[in-house]
């Protein structure tokens, strides 16, 4: 078999967020797979094939690209941000699990990128300076209850906490669950950091408080992080505040 | 004033995990300051001087930084990883509340890299596919029992777990503490990543469980990953399992 698959991360919208390793992966790329709007970020080549996809269709796009992996073609299945956080690496993982025993013995590599918490965070200083967790805002896969469970847990211990998948169309009241759940646990005061397509020309990056945080200000391409009760923001003149997570810690109130 | 800083994360030991953004702002440097062995991954270039340093001197460190950026050079902090998570990130934005007004004024710039729990994560497959969190090991600047509440808080809430600085010759009875006490709320098969080194020529990736998880694996330059309920481990002939964590969950027992 001389097939392979190769699961590459591109990094949030900004091509200068693109590692060298990725960036070899798609040039030696046959087949190059991955929902619309990440595959329109790799540039065309010819004697490549492309399968864009719907957003919603991870397993089918998965067991595709291992399909033809296994019949011989090196594909690569393009993700933005990191594909393991989030994103296609599980699914192609799951559909290896669930599928022929072949699949089990392909060339596999999984290309990592900088995942968009990293990117939103280094915007505005180092609000993910400390221990941090990250949640997927997304119930299309679990439970509510779920999820405003890991909330709470991750305010109460201390964690700063970012959210991905924070609002959709299909998914338009649980951030703003999400917030009030937030702040029964943390102060008014503690920042908020709102990341919209980060690296991208409409970028848009806007610290507030939880208190004043606004869910009608993030869209499907916005990674949000809410401080914890260490976090602080700095005024600075003319610019936009310094928001850090200092490693030195007391302790929980 | 025209110093500038950009806090640049160098990504784990693989030159090819550099981005182009981090890339550019090291050539761009006058001044380079950063812990030793991350300086000695940064070619050198003439007219360019380095302050290379010790381990445990973030705060100095930073503040050399701050001032000889302050004075007029085009400064660059080196930092493994991303230097927004446990990194110099937050000790530059540190100086900066504690510093003079000036500092504020700065020509600031962060820079995201690859930090070192995706890329081991990507060695195996993906097993922060879904909710997980980070954690700092290291008791110097936080109270022990405050790092046991976090292990246990994600634990309990389905969270998978990245350790980071799980041990070094300083702190050399945490982690298998850390292990006792995650044993109490996981399963004993919860699955278990030791990355050591990852992405250097001495790169050694293991598979293991939380019930034979061996403090004794790890060493300053390791990550380890341990999984949540949901986190599975597939078998392969002939090659390392993959280790993923499902973004379908049914929630928590």
């Amino acid at each position: 078999m001389t097939g392979s698959l190769a699961v590459v991360g591109l990094g949030p919208g900004d091509a200068r967020w693109l590692t060298p390793e990725a960036q070899a992966a798609l040039a030696a790329a046959d087949v190059l797979i991955g929902y619309r709007p990440y595959l329109e970020r790799v540039p065309a080549r010819p004697q490549q094939t492309r399968h864009p996809s719907d957003n919603r269709e991870e397993g089918a796009r998965a067991a595709q690209a291992l399909r033809q992996a296994a019949e011989g073609a090196r594909v690569a299945v393009v993700s933005g941000g990191d594909p393991g956080v989030f994103a296609m690496a599980a699914a192609i993982c799951g559909e290896i699990e669930a599928g022929p025993p072949a699949w089990r013995d392909l060339d596999l590599a999984f290309l990592p990128g900088v995942t968009a918490m990293l990117a939103v965070a280094a915007r505005v200083g180092a609000p993910l300076g400390h221990d941090f967790c990250a949640i997927s805002l997304s119930d299309n896969l679990k439970p509510w209850d779920l999820i405003e469970r890991r909330l709470e847990a991750a305010a109460e211990a201390g964690f700063v906490i970012a959210l991905y998948n924070p609002i959709s169309r299909a998914r338009p009241w649980q951030l703003g669950v999400a917030f009030e759940r937030l702040r029964r646990k943390l102060a008014a005061a503690t920042p908020v950091v709102f990341g919209r397509a980060v690296g991208r020309a409409d970028e848009r990056v806007a610290v507030t408080t939880l208190a004043a945080a606004d869910p009608a200000a993030a869209d499907m391409t916005t990674l949000i992080i809410v401080g914890s009760p260490e976090t602080r923001a700095i005024a600075r003149p003319g610019r936009g505040p310094l928001v850090y997570t200092p490693r030195a810690t007391q302790g929980l109130a």
